[in-house]
């Protein structure tokens, strides 16, 4: 079975990076937007459409009211259906396929039969994440510690609502992963070494 | 300053194995039953009552009303409040003589000035739980796993509330600690590499 590590993560965490680096030091294949193009080529999706859903929780995903029948979906909240069932299989492909990392989209329940390693990254330190989104915000438009803050917040409340929707599970409760890093604590580098040593002792 | 390595744990999730080893590995010392012996001593305590009340949430810490004076505390009441601030000295003693792996005891917080690595050491796997109380058990009296399971669940439900008492923060959230690591996908050998892998990329 090929050896398939998730990365669930907090806004600004540095938690995709992490799953970048690890993918590079192990010499396992990496998704996260390489993902979102596939679904899109495969759906006939647009890209964008298809990112912006893709760990969204959406109520159009489902039917208005219980009973109503499926033939009243309205075409845009089929097309939401299609996406998630198109990235589960793809999901699905790749842990067949090869070792690799994937960030997001709930891949730890998606793909529990393949037992992944289930790690959730976060950073306790706010400013931490802070530093992380000014560093990456090239343009001009800065915003204030306190716009950053809820927008932080907010990201993350939207990856909950989705994860608890799609898993029946709780987002970011430790029982639910393998292995929880806090990036203030340890660095993006730390982290990195963590994981490697913790697939090592799995599985060597 | 000296390396402080605090360790929280789910009951049977082996995270006192995994610190007894980790002291050992870095060379580092250990405290867990130690303290209580030392506590008891300092204290001209029983050694019993020590380790029974070090981890205990007991309403008797504290007065019975809000606005009851000082003085009107029962002997047995003072005692445990002379138990817990001799503890707590004890420990930042420790903190201030060498590096060390403490179990439990509320060390994360209590030590935050000396800032010690914080780990949570926790077991997903209820069946690898009972797997360790019964090797534990060397005694002919065997417990059914439903009263095993209600004594585990019970066990970290006073740690809960005695740890978010003293502390006002939340046991077992990840975002109080810098580690939170899965026994029963790691095993204890696993986590012991995992952590000191931390630490050497935490302080290297």
């Amino acid at each position: 079975m090929n050896k398939i590590i998730t990365i669930s993560r907090q806004f600004s965490s540095g938690g995709r990076e992490v799953g970048k680096r690890l993918a590079e030091a192990l010499n396992f294949a990496y998704y996260d937007k390489e993902l979102v193009q596939k679904v899109a080529t495969k759906g006939g999706f647009d890209a964008e459409h298809v990112e912006k859903q893709s760990e969204q929780y959406s109520y159009q995903l489902f039917p208005y009211q219980i009973g109503q029948s499926f033939a009243t979906y309205e075409p845009y909240h089929q097309l939401n259906v299609d996406l998630k069932v198109i990235q589960n299989k793809l999901l699905k492909e790749i842990a067949e396929k090869e070792n690799a990392v994937i960030i997001g989209r709930c891949a730890d329940y998606v793909l529990k039969e393949y037992k992944p390693f289930k790690v959730f990254i976060y950073a306790s330190n706010m400013e931490c994440k802070i530093n992380r989104c000014n560093e990456k915000n090239t343009s001009d438009n800065k915003k204030s510690n306190d716009e950053l803050i809820e927008e932080i917040n907010s990201i993350d409340q939207k990856r909950a609502k989705y994860y608890n929707y799609i898993t029946e599970q709780k987002w970011a409760e430790m029982s639910n992963y393998d292995l929880c890093i806090d990036t203030s604590s340890v660095g993006v580098k730390g982290a990195v070494e963590i994981i490697a040593k913790a697939i090592e002792t799995k599985y060597n």
